[in-house]
């Protein structure tokens, strides 16, 4: 089953796939976030929806993200085993940061870049909708949490990452030194803006149930500039899977209905040599998509702003 | 005015300060999020109450976060001017990461460390709540955006940013470069669970609306541990003031209504050498209190948890 979140009459609405071209409307419900509290309730009104329920085409949908304004979106990092090579002193468990709720964009809608955001750089990634919150979630029991996958752009702008990276001396405990404390070297950096400014999420259109795709490992995964294909890769290289992803970060984090969860940047490049970070977004302009098997495909035009 | 968020009968309920000991209910608004988006009713509804609202103790308040669930709580970091000889290079311009709503706990409730968190220390905050959202701020313009401020307690833990921190070879664009890359020797690191970890967010327990705080860079932040002073200084030592943080983290990412900014870590130790890296709160456990001027002591237990 494909859901999706649209802009639709003076509000906003939840769609259901019913064929490549059409969709129903589920009535009731103002984004997926809703379908997902709704429960039984809300799968009777997608079978309600699917029968009988007032159709639009897919193809003059305005998209909105999927779940509107998720609690936390949590991004994983250096989460693909392409290129190990690269990795000095790497991840032992998956590492993340959280992008804000305020940067999300549906698919179709603008990335909007200032000249001053320096370079920025598309990342494709797949993404898991949590379903059913939890803590401390055993690996066995992680997949009956996910509700579904749809497909995150995590644009990264690595002058303002660049511009946020610190060596300073951090402050560690020394209960030798007469003022308790020692410094160490250290390297620290932020990912507020980088990952977080305004349209750097763009995520959608369809978010698929875990029905349709039970294994999420298997999925190829394309990124394109304006027709150019730039990745091309495989949720199979994810070097942790959804399943210790959410094992591990529910350890930490509370999982709430309607968490995203971003898998780490697809890095393989496509037999033509792309590299994602050539693709200078702030530069180039033009149209970039993100395409995983079985979901769909992300495609988001890029705007200048001041 | 000084305004929270309770736990009250079977839900949730906002409160005004009346005296140092009385507080009175604010009927038909869950949280201060919901005061916020009520605008003049709102104010109306706080006024009533004020005059002949159902009356409750402060002392026997079960607090929660003021907003229950901000769209975003963005952290600035290293934005003390305490100890400038720390930073060999340092930030230019406001630098930031997201703390997500999970992390968010009231004044009262446990902090839960686990042994495996590793050191985990206090950062005492002055937070600001945005009222009126925006983007490209002016910073003339800045207080007008702000509701009033509270404090929050940062909580750190360096063993996860150890973790979390990676030399890596960042891929940057080279147009003499046959495949169009070069690889650059870089430091990253990912705040996710070192600062975003469930009850790594005390918030509260008051909101003080700027009429009673109208420079909110003349105030004294203690931060105790067991009683014991610790840190010892003054907001007037931040070094990016709360106009110059909104003016710039909104020409990036969109401010909205109950959005949450803290403005980085008091730094200056008390008279007796504390440093708050030194407060070890899973080794230690104990009571961490934060006191702000005017605003209140935002206070919390240690509870160890598995």
């Amino acid at each position: 089953m494909r859901l999706g979140t649209i802009e639709h009459g003076d509000g906003t609405a939840v769609i259901v796939g019913v064929s490549d071209t059409e969709a129903a409307i589920v009535s009731g419900y103002a984004d997926l976030g809703a379908v997902i509290a709704g429960g039984a309730a809300a799968t009777a009104a997608i079978e309600t929806a699917t029968a009988s329920g007032e159709r639009v085409a897919v193809d003059g949908a305005s998209w909105l993200p999927p779940v509107l304004r998720p609690g936390k979106v949590i991004a994983i990092a250096l989460n693909n085993s392409a290129n190990p090579d690269r990795i000095m002193r790497g991840p032992d468990t998956p590492a993340s940061f959280i992008k804000p709720a305020s940067s999300l964009i549906g698919s179709g809608k603008a990335i909007r870049l200032a000249e001053r955001f320096g370079r920025v750089h598309p990342e494709p990634e797949l993404a898991v909708v949590i379903g059913v919150g939890g803590a401390d979630i055993p690996v066995e029991a992680a997949y009956s949490h996910v509700y579904g996958y749809t497909i995150i752009n995590d644009l990264t702008s690595p002058t303002m990452r660049d511009a946020d990276t610190f060596h300073y001396r951090a402050i560690h405990p020394d209960p030798e030194a007469e003022d308790g404390i020692k410094y160490v070297d250290s390297w620290v950096s932020y990912p507020g803006r980088y990952k977080g400014a305004d349209t750097f999420g763009p995520i959608g259109p369809w978010v698929v149930t875990t029905d349709d795709i039970p294994d999420p490992h298997t999925l190829q995964i394309t990124c394109s500039h304006d027709g150019r294909l730039v990745t091309d890769d495989n949720t199979a290289n994810l070097r942790f899977s959804v399943a210790e992803v959410i094992a591990f970060m529910s350890t930490y984090m509370s999982l709430e209905p309607g968490d995203i969860i971003s898998m780490g940047t697809a890095l393989k490049r496509s037999a033509k040599g792309g590299a994602v970070q050539n693709v200078d977004l702030t530069r180039l302009g033009g149209v970039i998509e993100v395409s995983i098997e079985k979901i769909g495909t992300l495609s988001n035009p890029v705007e200048r702003r001041d």
